[in-house]
């Protein structure tokens, strides 16, 4: 593969790599080989598109050959950096909190929430899944000590921002929030939004 | 406003529309005016995108007088169509699927769960929130009488695909779904994923 200038690739083209490698998997099961044309299908995009967004990595298979699946998933987890597992320290632990906690899928795919925090004493010390519900007060040290990078927050929206705010402090580079609001954070934070609202208003746009 | 021909409107616009609406509706609580430079700093694009954006809908604003604030939001819910309610049906009634059940922000913004279904036996009639979970057997039957256009899908991984396409069989038009897994149907269903190991690993892509 030839060398990736992030900066250049465009967020959008980046933010259907995880989709491709969904698919791929998927494909793996059945198949060596794949093509722009099945992966398009299989995805709702065009040929043109696949081949485009492909391009910008590099060249991932020869023309009229199609593409090695196994290759492609290798390729695409080094340029999401998921060839490798996260931490992740979990903010919020109400009905969602609790639902993310007893969600199994996270680690399969390299992903670990090694910590979850509340600020409500009731909660607090808590078992849910396999993890005791930590105080908030002691994310920071947390954070710290196992060199954490991401967090999911699950909070009500009215302590969305300052929770981020406070995660931030803390070293935090990448938040995947879940609460009903627009965090304002420093541009070099990466924030995904998993917002239902979002999602719907999105959707009804097309009915 | 001018009419808009919906198909012309790239669909990354449009998804950020439910953005700056979110946006909008905050700055309303303290303000009558707003700007490119300050939606753009709120939201972390830069303020040509916003005003590229805004132009794609037509003229929302005079140079250099800014964006009257109550005037956006509305223009914004009709392109949105979310000036109206929604009936929504969800399927799956497992742990996220109760937390979706007990989350109350939908109602607020025009979204309605009209009826939760499942096929587990021992699910089936439990009253979650202020719905009893329904057979499954019957979402056909309930789609038609409530003339319901949007699911959202809250069940496993492996059976998504098949609920996916008995919704669309009974005139679903758009589906939110939180399982983890593509769902491969007909072009014109709007399908959106929400689905947090698709944003980790694209939130990974950065760290």
């Amino acid at each position: 593969m030839t060398t990736v200038n992030k900066a250049e690739i465009p967020d959008i083209v980046v933010s259907r790599l995880p989709r491709y490698l969904r698919v791929l998997k998927n494909l793996r099961e059945t198949k060596k080989t794949t093509n722009s044309t099945e992966l398009g299908k299989l995805l709702g995009y065009s040929s043109a598109q696949v081949r485009k967004d492909f391009s910008q990595f590099g060249e991932f298979g020869k023309q009229g050959t199609g593409y090695n699946i196994d290759y492609l998933i290798n390729q695409f987890q080094q340029i999401l950096q998921v060839n490798q597992t996260w931490d992740i320290v979990l903010i919020g632990v109400g009905n969602l909190g609790r639902a993310i906690l007893n969600y199994r899928g996270f680690e399969k795919h390299g992903f670990f929430i090694r910590g979850a925090f509340d600020d409500d004493p009731h909660i607090i010390g808590e078992k849910i899944g396999n993890k005791v519900v930590r105080d908030i007060a002691e994310v920071g040290d947390f954070i710290k000590e196992f060199d954490i990078k991401i967090a999911m927050i699950a909070t009500p929206a009215s302590e969305a921002q300052s929770v981020a705010e406070m995660l931030v402090a803390n070293n935090i580079k990448a938040i995947l929030t879940y609460a009903s609001t627009i965090l304002n954070l420093p541009p070099e934070i990466r924030v995904e939004y998993s917002d239902p609202i979002i999602s719907l208003q999105h959707i009804s746009y097309y009915l």
